[in-house]
């Protein structure tokens, strides 16, 4: 299997299908681009996610998740921290900056925006009582603002050149 | 003079005093932080501003829009291109990360936010027609950003210690 | 013209063509791909010109040099720090990672590599006492470290995928 | 204990003591300071190891490594990832950019310097065939360069205010 393709299911396995994340990206963009469709969204997470950096943060940040949840880290005091999502624990944050990073600065400051009011799926991982989603919400976020900016990048491509 | 006195010669120059940053810091803080006073946020950004990298990158930015306004620039193509503070012109901002990357994930995604929603002095600068504030506005946000976050940290350090 | 001509051509009126570049792609991926040739580096170097934001961050870079180099600045005490490319003046090492960020981890530390050994082209910059070339030097060394990442990470795309 | 102490015993259990740590900024500042002492580079680097974003890079990576090392982790493909160091594999660059920058672009320079010729612990570290230090070593450079640049800010910040 491809690994993109194991990363999409990595996200479903943990409550996130691509639509979800489109729709992160429709949200973005939709004051900027006139008639954008969640199609071209949709593409555009596709996009993303067929970058080799981005799966391999996707792998890393879910797989401290699962072990967190399942109280299998062997350092008790980080997996505390990371269970509770403490406010000055940042390596999810640093994680995300590594995807936004990708797609130049409107990717950051799209996360920055996300991070903040948590829409959509960003949201409801938040507020999952069930499971560890430090990492998670932040990969999510990270990939919404990166497909929002590539997005952005294209559009504009046609007038600046 | 001392650099940091000359750089907020510079910014007060610009419209902007420490008290505008200070509230912006307020702003992003008074959810998270209970009684909240002014003086603490302006002893903050106080701080941030005696920072050597803090310091260059004002004098480098606030320069950049000065010479954008008296159409000083030899190369007319980037001219305009900073003059309308074009959409896909992200150097602005990658100056502004240098600031908040010195403070952290938390001041990354604290500047995000405030340069989506454009609060107080942000907001007045981006609408100012009579002055190029493209790099200003970026860099009085990433300080306001930069601050919290190191407030941020220095009250969490009493809990997380 | 398109803005990558441009930006060729800005290059080149400071010392600066593309082979020179494409030679640093090949001494950063010589020992890492077997039979690699020049003109695989050239068309990468072609690659990364052609981003929107690496040609903003060039124009605006060699912008700086070219105002320092004639005394343009408004502000002496700035134009000083910049002309003498001071040791803590970290603003052109900010414009680069903006560039290298786009291209990943490798990018980054590819760039530290030449930033501190000075090979060829940068050397050669670096070491010119007739021009200020503090912005240039940092720009072509991204630009060089941005398309050995990319080079590799699609040597790499083979065998991972 | 302090989060600090435990960070210090976490590296020593995976054999970097801190004076191991200490050299490497020794050699990164030898030829720009005059009279260096290995003791200013320890009491930099103890000031590295004092922030709390530093400290939870450090817990995150070791505990990734020591799950590798005992293959604890779920999703096999990405612990043979890491067990291997792939070269495309950058999450451990990343998270050590994350300390990186909180010591601004010096910081950066030095950490891509260390990375590619590997001195000191670094090689030592990325020599041994039996532990996983895909992390520890990007963590301990990090932590140098990082000492290195706050150790070059204080001299400078002697002549340049």
């Amino acid at each position: 299997m491809e690994i993109k393709d194991h990363c999409i299911e990595l996200l479903l396995s943990r409550g996130v299908n691509v639509n979800d994340i489109a729709e992160l990206v429709f949200l973005l963009q939709k004051d900027y681009v006139q008639n954008i469709k969640i199609e071209e969204c949709l593409e555009s997470v596709d996009r993303v996610l067929s970058k080799r950096e981005v799966q391999l943060a996707i792998m890393t940040g879910i797989e401290l998740d699962i072990l967190c949840e399942k109280k299998q880290l062997n350092d008790k005091l980080i997996e505390g921290i990371i269970d509770r999502d403490e406010g000055m624990y940042g390596v999810d944050e640093v994680l995300a900056y590594g995807i936004c990073n990708l797609y130049g600065s409107i990717a950051l400051t799209n996360f920055g925006y996300i991070d903040k009011l948590k829409f959509g799926i960003v949201e409801k991982l938040n507020d999952d009582p069930n499971h560890c989603n430090t990492f998670i919400d932040d990969i999510v976020g990270a990939i919404a603002a990166s497909a929002a900016s590539r997005f952005a990048h294209r559009k504009a491509g046609d007038i600046l050149k």
